[in-house]
């Protein structure tokens, strides 16, 4: 039972989406633990579709990533996920990213909940079905938390919502937040240190043309608070460690 | 030994990635031509590795690709590529995309040249070696060609390079030039048209920082041409036929 608990999957990291230090980048990880979490919740019953008949879709409501060490490009990655919890709104869901050489290199969380695609109000989990799942196979990083609000101590820089920006319901994709973020550090940052945690909680949905405020607060020597505003209020807030 | 030259590789398509209509983007598939490229390169012994190993590098310089029908998300697509020309600092190479039913769906030209990776000068191709794998598979679509230059006749708008737009070689990334020019369409246009040919002409480097102006001008009902500049000078053309 173990063994269906926890779903397995391989990437091989891809040149072309790398940064210019020949890393994965942190919306490149994004990208791949939503990836596995689909396939690991639609092989066990409650993936995109089972969701969709009930007319409700999966939420990414907070994601926290620590990476131990960055893999290169064109490197045979294993990715582990698992169910960690179960209640009436929320499920937390863990990852495990190990690398060719089968060297854990980053531990992910993160938690979702489900809402009606008519109304985009929560609606309850099937906490029965879910529940057979549970696995407490360890994930040793800190769960996702409250952040900080920072948009008031700082100007923030404007960026408008784009085509390019959009997934599949018509909103600001989840990986596009991250990546306006991180855009908001100098470069010199990324050539001199690395993310060592990212964490992030999604508040409301980014729409086509909406005008957002991007903010970034240094808190610490390596410790960065950051949110994405509309009309004064905020659609997501994050936090970055640089190691 | 036509087996051999043509290369056929697999692709399920992206829920994640995929746009607002739940559709494959044009910069989506420029990655998967790119991915396949390489591979065909390098299990062929002139790949990005074979290059580096003389200090030389792929640069893509026109791509060209066309699509009948864009599949949907989560779909298997085979891509077939295949070398179809090579001179002494130009190679071209063909693909066809063809659906999980066995359709094609489309087809795409592209043009490299390869660079000293300390001059970025040209260098002259291995003609024999490359030329031992030329196919005459057809790709019954134009060649890429010349695009009118366009940028005085519109006012552009501003887009500063950003970390995450470079790729491996600290550059923007070729498949962010077409991110960014696509961007610059309404989402009206997408809602009710789909783009059936997109064209782009890579003239120089753009860097991080950079300050680029965009250009889009209406040639007729369909039809559009597009640049980027940086100090008034193009670093892309592009066009795209709507249909």
């Amino acid at each position: 039972m173990e063994k269906t608990k926890v779903g397995e999957f391989q990437f091989v990291t891809e040149p072309y989406l790398s940064d210019f230090r020949g890393r994965v980048t942190i919306p490149m990880i994004g990208n791949y633990l939503l990836q596995v979490a689909s396939k690991h919740a639609a092989e066990r019953g409650f993936g995109y579709s089972d969701m969709s008949e009930k007319h409700t879709a999966w939420v990414l409501s907070r994601l926290a990533i620590e990476i131990i060490e960055y893999p290169a490009v064109s490197e045979s990655i294993t990715l582990y996920t698992w169910v960690d919890e179960v209640g009436r709104l929320f499920t937390s869901r863990c990852f495990e990213l190990v690398n060719s050489e089968g060297k854990t290199f980053g531990y992910a969380r993160s938690i979702w909940a489900a809402i009606d695609v008519n109304t985009r109000r929560p609606t309850l989990l099937d906490i029965n079905r879910i529940g057979e799942y549970i696995s407490d196979r360890p994930c040793p990083i800190e769960k996702p938390g409250k952040i900080a609000p920072i948009e008031n101590e700082t100007e923030g820089s404007l960026y408008v919502v784009k085509y390019s920006d959009l997934d599949i319901n018509g909103h600001l994709n989840s990986m596009k937040y991250i990546e306006h973020l991180l855009d908001l550090f100098d470069i010199e940052l990324f050539k001199t240190k690395d993310i060592k945690r990212f964490e992030i909680a999604y508040q409301s949905e980014g729409k086509y043309g909406m005008e957002l405020m991007l903010h970034k607060l240094k808190m610490d020597s390596d410790s960065y608070s950051l949110s994405i505003c509309n009309g004064g209020k905020a659609i997501c807030r994050a936090s970055v460690i640089w190691s």
